[in-house]
């Protein structure tokens, strides 16, 4: 088993070459990883079998097995998958600023690799290949650490990778996979300097604080989201339940996913009896301000301070009702972790006021918070949604995965 | 005198105002901040000569006193200096990706502010004004915290320039200046996440090393530069030696001067004789290799690998004779800091493979290190150069000061 460190050198190496390799190269190591994938399927459903063993051993919960549990055609997806990023753009080479200077030297701003790329990430395997997928069409290698309930499956997908990396001209240690599951090595990778080059952490709030709080290597914050949707006046009654209703229950363990609700005093009394019966229809808990409980009943949960500070990824929604748009925008201010928030209304100066005065990667106006996402804002497969500001905010696709270079070109100038 | 913890409550208030600011209120703000620098002269004056005093009885070298004066003139720089941030182009609300989505959606991507800007610097006073400067110009409250010696300068400059912006209808904690010079507001400002959005270290490699290791805010690393330049064959030798004597001599405290000179063997016996006549005119002290001495001879010290690994920032130059291009590469790829590295070539197919295989902020072909700086690039004034990937690479000018936010417009679309 090798170090962080034996990986990262040979990382730094494969990063050297993938960094001259062309389009049409990383693309046919594309190609080989997908057909690895389909011709190696029986030996990763042995893995994952052997991983899901462990995991019931291990009394993992129902819906956890089933973000671990591979089939055949989970496998065919993920293979499409890498296929799709082959069509998508290379972002390497292209020249996003520059031109002639006034004493004739050319000044080009070139986009190049960000060279090592560390991902750290808990249990779903599909993330291993797709990150995979992403780092070599950016022309990055990568160091994967998944987790451990996962890492039979990671392992066997690592050296199919690897393998076929290798059957098309390139370096196996483009991908390496981090096979020691303990503490030991996510600390080594944040510690690791001059050989990662970035880090993401991809899964729960804890492991990306963890990962922020301890990281040497510059990281990008990816994907808590406690998300808002604001139920202003006046504005459409049935769009705004049709808006809450999708961006809580269409897929409530994702960073995208609603958590409160915050409504205007002049709606509350007709939308909240409204969003009420949609909502019921998906069990949704509601925890409510004392005028929601007001107007729905006992069987609303009084809400508590730390509901409002919570990312359920549940069927649990928070309630609150606001004086205006101000009021609103002070308890996001407060509360966002500045993911994607949402105002459902219908007067033109309030989402105008509402786009420019919230902070966040994604600002909606009258459309569900779960549109972030890479492949919905047409920027294709997504590595993250990265939260902070510095570099990438939003989703993360190819671009985000390069940084820049400037080439100067001239004839003897001096200064 | 307020904890940086009160500032940072100041200045994230501030920064919503300014986030909201249109470029002619900010600009009507730095025109007030150039006016006021001027009107206020003899107070600036009478600080500065207390600092000076100060540094004196402290036994500071001359360089570092010369570096801390001000003088009317000088003030009258700084102040023409802000005038030309004016007429900089504004990225905040600028577009720079979007479109129309399948489904109606309009997704847009806008540049916003960063919030709050952090920078921690050592003694020139006129960084005092050009970061705020560009800080207020690209929509940013901004908490300065300067050298001790120049404490009394700055605090009368970030007085002037607080009451200036609150003339011009702006809040005066836009700007703020700790006085506390001691090691504890550094730290303060390290830790203080949320409040405080990114923190830029300018000054030395050990100022630059604490922050990045100690800062739990993200940081934009600057500035150190262990730069190259390279003398290939064939090339144009007048050429070379003009290139490395500027690069060397123009401005040796700087970073982007050059530190090391790398040169093919083919054209050492000719090259180097010229070179050091050149370099004897500056009195620079030359530190070679074993082959280096054997052609110039003894009065070259012998180099060390620390040598190679130094930012001198004086009168001194590392060289080396390599055996070819590639030796080259692997000799910057060792020991560059990733700022700007140059390769003087008349061979086509050598320049390309240089600036595609050096790792660096700036590449350079037949031109001198030394214009790496955001003025030379046609960027404007700059508030650092960035040699980290993360972010922002090379000169950081406005647009480095900002992020960007995607802006979703619908009409009631669900996922």
């Amino acid at each position: 088993m090798k170090t962080v460190q034996e990986m990262g050198l040979l990382a730094k190496e494969a990063a050297a070459r993938l960094a001259a390799a062309g389009t049409a190269e990383k693309n046919r190591g594309l190609a080989a990883i997908a057909q690895a994938l389909r011709e190696g399927k029986d030996a990763i459903l042995a893995a994952n079998r052997e991983d899901l063993a462990a995991a019931e051993a291990a009394g993992m919960r129902r819906s956890m097995m089933d973000r671990l549990a591979l089939t055949p055609e989970r496998i065919g997806s993920i293979a499409s998958a890498v296929e799709e990023v082959i069509a998508l753009p290379d972002p390497v080479g292209t020249v996003d600023r520059g031109g002639l200077r006034p004493n004739g030297l050319s000044v080009t701003r070139v986009r190049v690799p960000l060279g090592v790329v560390g991902i750290i990430y808990e249990a779903r395997p599909n993330v291993t290949v797709d990150a995979a997928a992403l780092c070599l069409k950016s022309g990055n290698a990568c160091i994967l650490r998944g987790g451990k309930e996962a890492i039979r499956t990671n392992i066997a997908l690592g050296k199919l990778m690897g393998a076929a990396l290798e059957g098309a001209g390139l370096p196996a240690a483009a991908v390496q996979l981090v096979e020691d599951t303990t503490r030991e090595s996510s600390g080594q990778m944040m510690k690791a300097q001059g050989l990662i080059d970035v880090l993401i952490p991809r899964g729960g709030a804890g492991l990306i604080r963890a990962v922020v709080e301890n990281s040497t290597v510059p990281v990008i914050e990816t994907g808590v989201g406690n998300c808002h949707v604001y139920v202003d006046s006046p504005c459409d009654l049935g769009m705004a339940v049709r808006i809450i209703e999708n961006a809580k229950c269409s897929r409530p363990s994702v960073c995208n996913a609603a958590e409160t609700l915050l409504v205007h005093r002049d709606v509350a009394e007709e939308f909240l009896p409204m969003a009420k019966a949609a909502l019921d229809g998906w069990k949704v808990q509601l925890r409510g301000c004392p005028e929601t409980r007001r107007i729905l009943g006992d069987s609303v949960v009084p809400a508590t301070e730390e509901d409002y500070e919570t990312e359920f990824n549940d069927y649990i929604l928070a309630v609150r009702v606001v004086a205006d748009l101000e009021e609103a925008i002070a308890h996001i201010r407060r509360y966002s972790t500045g993911h994607s928030e949402a105002i459902v209304t219908g007067d033109y100066a309030h989402s105008r006021e509402f786009t420019r005065r919230v902070d966040a990667a994604a600002v909606y106006v009258n459309a569900s918070t779960r549109f972030t996402d890479g492949g919905q804002f047409g920027l294709g497969a997504e590595i993250g949604i990265s939260t902070q500001k510095l570099h990438a905010r939003g989703p993360m696709g190819l671009t985000e995965l390069t940084t820049t270079k400037y080439v100067v070109l001239g004839s003897g100038q001096v200064r």
